[in-house]
C-alpha cells in the first residue's frame, strides 16, 4: 500500500512542496522556482521533474506515492482542471490529466490555493479537530476558504469562499478592484486597513505614533497594544467590518470555528479579541460562541491542505 | 432489494406523509393530525403507526422499505437528534433511534424542515439539475435550506442556513424578534413586506391601491404588476435588501442556483426580475449570473426532500 504523497503549492513567485506520510506526518519540505514565462508552460513539467527526483532520492517507486495534491491560484472546476490562472499566466488548464501523465500515471488532485489552505489549516493547523470551517486569509486581499465536512466547497465557478468579495456597504464611495464598492476586502486587508488609517488619520486631532506616509497594518496594531487613541479608531472599524461580515456569512453553513490567517493575523490574540467582540454583536443566537481563531501553519498551509486532498477520496 | 421509502414533513399544525419509490416517484401523499398535547409525546407514535398502515394497506414487509425522512422544525444533530422542537413541544429527542425502534429496524434519517425542503427543491424542484444551491423561503419569516455536493449543510448548532437571520442593516432601528436589528427577515419576509409597506404608505403622497389597515405582500406585488408608484417603491426596497443579501452569501458557497419559495414567491416572474436585478448589482463578477428561480414543490417540498434523505447514504 501506497505510503507517501506529496503536496504541492503553487504561488506567486516559488512552488513550495511537501512530502508526507498518508498518515499526515510532514517529512521533508522544499520550494522551487517558478518559472512564467511563455505562458507558463514549464510550471508543471518543473513540478513533475521535481517530484520525480525526490522519489528517485528516497527510492519510491510509482507504487509508493498514494497521490498528489496540487494548490492552484485560479478557480478549480471537479478538482482536475484550472479556468484560468493569471498569475501563472494560464489559461484553462487540464492540470490533473497533465501532471499525471507526466508522473506515469499517479492520481493528481487539484483546489483553488485558498480553498487548498483552509483544508490544511482545518487539518493540522487553527481549525484542527474541526470538520467544517470558514477560514478567512488577511493579506493584501481577503481571501477564503469554505470547508464542509471535511470537504472543500469549490462553487458552481470555482469560487467558493471567495468572502473578500462581499459587500458589506453599498454607500462606500471607494471602487474595490473588482469593480465594485463595499467589499469586506476593502476594508479588512491590509491595504484595507491602510486604507481605514489615512481616512481616521486626516481627522484625527489626538497624538498618535502614526504617520499617514509610512502607515502599515502592522503599525496600526503594534500602537493599538500601546493604547494609542487614533489606532484604535482604526482597530475598531476594521474589527466592526470584519466582525459584522462573519456574522453574515456564518449563516450559511453554520461553521463549527473560524479561522483567520494572513499576515494581518500576525496581530495575534489582540485581533481575536475585536473581532470576536463585533461578531458577537451581530451574529444570530446559534452561531454568537463559534470560536474565532488564528491559523498556525503560516506558508505550510498550502502543502498541508494539498497533502490532504491527495489523501482523501 | 428494498423498493420504497417515506418522506415525512412534521409541520406546525399537521404530519405530511408520502410513500415513493427509491427512484423518486411519489405513489402516494397524505396527511395526518398533529397532537402536540402532553409534550408532544403522541406525535412519533402516530407517525409510526400511520407508517405502519399504509405498509400493511399495500402489503408491504419491513424489507420493502428502504428507509424513512423526516424533517423536523428545529435543530438537528448527526442526521438523527433533535436538540429541540418547540412548535411540537419537545426537548432533545432522539428521532431517529425511537422511530426506528416503532418500525422494527427500519433506518430513520432526520434533517431540520428548512434544510429537507430545500433538499427537496433541488431533488425535483426549482433546483432540479443542480447539486448546490441556496434556498430562501419567504413566508412568515424568512428560512433558508443550503445543499452543497447533493448533501443538507446542517451546521455545528444545527443552524446551517439560518439566512433570515443576517445582519443587512446594523442601522436599523426596529427590533427584529430574534433580538438583533437589520436581520434579512425585517425586510424581505411577508410581515417585513408589510412593514415596509406602512413605512412607505405613511409618506407616500402619490395616488396608490395600497391601504395602511390591510396591507399585505400579496397585496403589495399586485399593484407592482399594475405599476402603482407607491408598491413600486415598497418592492424596490424588498428587492434591494434581498438580492443585496444574496450576493453576500453566495460567496460563501459559490451555488449553481438560487430557489426561492415560500408565499412571497408566489408574485412569480417579476418577484425573480426584480431580485435578479439587484443581485447582479451587488454580486461578485464569478456569481452574477447564478440563475434565481422560483420553488416548485410548494408544500410538497417537505416530503419530497425526507424521501431524498431516506434514499440518500
Amino acid at each position: 500500500m501506497a505510503k507517501y504523497c506529496f503536496g504541492i503549492d503553487i504561488g506567486g513567485t516559488t512552488v513550495k512542496c511537501g512530502l508526507f506520510t498518508v498518515s499526515g506526518e510532514l517529512l521533508e519540505k522544499w520550494e522551487i522556482k517558478k518559472r512564467t514565462e511563455h505562458t507558463g508552460i514549464h510550471i508543471l513539467p518543473d513540478v513533475a521533474e521535481c517530484i520525480l527526483n525526490k522519489m528517485k532520492e528516497r527510492n519510491l517507486t510509482r507504487m509508493d506515492v498514494l497521490a498528489i495534491g496540487v494548490g492552484i491560484p485560479g478557480p478549480v472546476e471537479k478538482g482536475q482542471n484550472v479556468l484560468f490562472a493569471v498569475n501563472l499566466h494560464w489559461v484553462y488548464t487540464e492540470v490533473s490529466y497533465k501532471l499525471s501523465t507526466f508522473l506515469g500515471g499517479i492520481p493528481v488532485k487539484v483546489g483553488n490555493d485558498a480553498n487548498v489552505a483552509a483544508l490544511g489549516e482545518m487539518w493540522k493547523g487553527g481549525g484542527e479537530g474541526n470538520k467544517s470551517i470558514i477560514m478567512v486569509t488577511l493579506g493584501t486581499g481577503v481571501g477564503g476558504g469554505i470547508i464542509v465536512n471535511g470537504k472543500i466547497v469549490a462553487g458552481a465557478h470555482g469560487a467558493g469562499g471567495e468572502i473578500g468579495h462581499a459587500c458589506i456597504n453599498p454607500d462606500e464611495p471607494e471602487q474595490c478592484k473588482c469593480g465594485n464598492h463595499g467589499c469586506l476586502e476593502q476594508y479588512a486587508s491590509a491595504t484595507g486597513i491602510v486604507r481605514i488609517a489615512k481616512q481616521v488619520l486626516e481627522k484625527a486631532t489626538e497624538p498618535t505614533e502614526l504617520k499617514a506616509e509610512s502607515v502599515s497594518a502592522k503599525a496600526v496594531f503594534d500602537a493599538y497594544k500601546k493604547n494609542d487613541a487614533v489606532a484604535t479608531k482604526i482597530v475598531d472599524r476594521f474589527a466592526e467590518c470584519l466582525g459584522y461580515a462573519l456574522g453574515i456569512l456564518t449563516t450559511v453553513i453554520d461553521p463549527e470555528a473560524i479561522v483567520i490567517g494572513g499576515g494581518v493575523s500576525k496581530a495575534g490574540d489582540v485581533l481575536i479579541e475585536v473581532v470576536t467582540k463585533s461578531f458577537k454583536k451581530y451574529a444570530f443566537s446559534s452561531y454568537r460562541d463559534t470560536p474565532i481563531v488564528i491559523a498556525k501553519l503560516d506558508n505550510d498551509a498550502g502543502i498541508y491542505g494539498a497533502a490532504k486532498l491527495a489523501i482523501d477520496d
